[in-house]
């Protein structure tokens, strides 16, 4: 049996981490979990994101994946190293990715990052890209209104774009030539975040990047998927799973002609691990 | 001491990548040689690129690099995975980095490749992007007449231009949203390469993906230079030195203050492991 690539998110954020997947990796089986029961994980304290995100993957652990992908900028500040050190498998965040993204096209090494409390805080971008690069100078703005809007399925109406400029306008004329979407989410929103910040922004999708990894570390561990394979995904999602399924179909669908076997799995607070009571929908 | 990551080529054409490498990784300490004596490798047989490949990794390995990086697409074609058997650090080539970034940016999945003979031959790129996805129509075309004209330090005179306008004659029209420059030496002449070819047409430099992949593979093994490091690079060359040099400090001079270190190693037709007689000029 195909081994999986699993993918985790604090709901459906993640989901722009898979289309890349799906887009460049086609033959690679996805198995995704949103955390949508809990979502937002950005305001929430970092031990509670610690302990959700082990519940997450110690849940994707049973179906064997071949990586474990936290398609979650917040999670991934916060749980990166924890998980690495928990499995015997690659682990691969979303921070990294975007940072090494964004020193290889910015030209001014004046960068700017966008994301959740959670991220922003952490200053783990802030790491990343002087961990890599001495010459940047990095502008970081917490965005905490876009992720439940994303969420709620909007990304398109007029309070939405109102809520967008309001969010972006401390970056108002600040230089930069790249803006790293340090969220999963932003993918979702981004034609309103490149209308505001113009032309001259460069948007990097941490989301996007990090497909490339995916793919650069399976080839270079031999663990690319077989020629002749024809993935079945599986979804998963914590919470009500009508939005959800809605959601991915609308993200995945035009591209990607595929039936998300969405299952609502019902938690009890502490764990996911007693898989009682799961119903496909 | 701060372990390097080494650079081969058949000669100059590896200085894309290391100018990539010095931007994108400026704490990173480089070991290039560049094989002038017997460069072009486009046009000689697999067996011997391979033996001339097996010889400068022997010579470079005397340096206990963290990495070695083929940054020949000739020698990576025919003898990546040899030389991956033979040593016990990560090997990376220039080939799988430029498939994985056409794919990730080609829209159309049109996608076009030019090398030397050798490596259009191989159809390494031919396998490298179908290794990642079914969905691509690849063209590709031999344009031996390149690598000389850059190895001469020829980049920007009208003869120049008129070679590389003939050369890639055979794609005029030819339908695809990326061309590939599967040889190290095409970066030097990508202006003239672009506009030939137009603005509709973006341009995958195997160079720059190489850098970046080199990063994503130290970060994931956790083998990046320190915040403290200073490195100071060494370049060798087994030809005549002087302008190999002057094409160096050309190329890599205007971005990077830097006053490569060039040393020439006579060679005795088979092996460069008798070091006697080497000279810094």
């Amino acid at each position: 049996m195909q081994r999986a690539i699993a993918v985790l998110d604090s709901g459906v954020g993640g989901l722009t981490v898979v289309k890349e997947v799906m887009r460049q990796l086609p033959r690679e089986k996805i198995i995704y979990f949103g955390d949508t029961a809990r979502a937002p994980y950005g305001p929430r304290a970092a031990e509670e994101v610690l302990a959700f995100t082990r519940e997450i993957v110690d849940y994707l652990s049973q179906y064997k994946p071949k990586m474990i992908v936290i398609a979650c900028n917040t999670a991934t500040a916060v749980a990166l190293q924890d998980i690495r050190a928990r499995v015997r498998i690659p682990v691969i965040g979303v921070i990294n990715p975007g940072a090494r993204a964004a020193i290889g096209k910015s030209k001014t090494g004046k960068i700017g990052v966008i994301g959740t409390d959670g991220t922003i805080k952490s200053r783990a971008y802030d790491h990343a890209l002087r961990c890599l690069s001495p010459r940047v100078e990095i502008v970081s703005l917490a965005c905490p209104k876009l992720v439940p809007l994303v969420e709620d399925g909007d990304f398109h109406s007029e309070e939405t774009r109102s809520i967008v400029v309001e969010s972006l306008e401390a970056l108002r004329g600040v230089p930069m030539d790249c803006l790293i979407l340090g969220c999963t989410h932003y993918p979702f929103l981004s034609e309103m975040i490149s209308s505001y910040m113009g032309e001259s922004v460069h948007l990097i999708s941490s989301a996007d990047e990090t497909a490339r990894e995916i793919s650069t570390i399976l080839h270079e561990n031999n663990q690319l998927a077989g020629r002749d394979e024809r993935p079945i995904h599986q979804f998963f999602c914590s919470g009500e799973p009508r939005k959800f399924q809605e959601i991915a179909q609308a993200w995945l669908g035009a591209q990607i002609r595929l039936s998300p076997v969405v299952w609502h799995i019902p938690h009890n607070g502490s764990s996911y691990r007693n898989g009682n009571g799961r119903t496909p929908i």
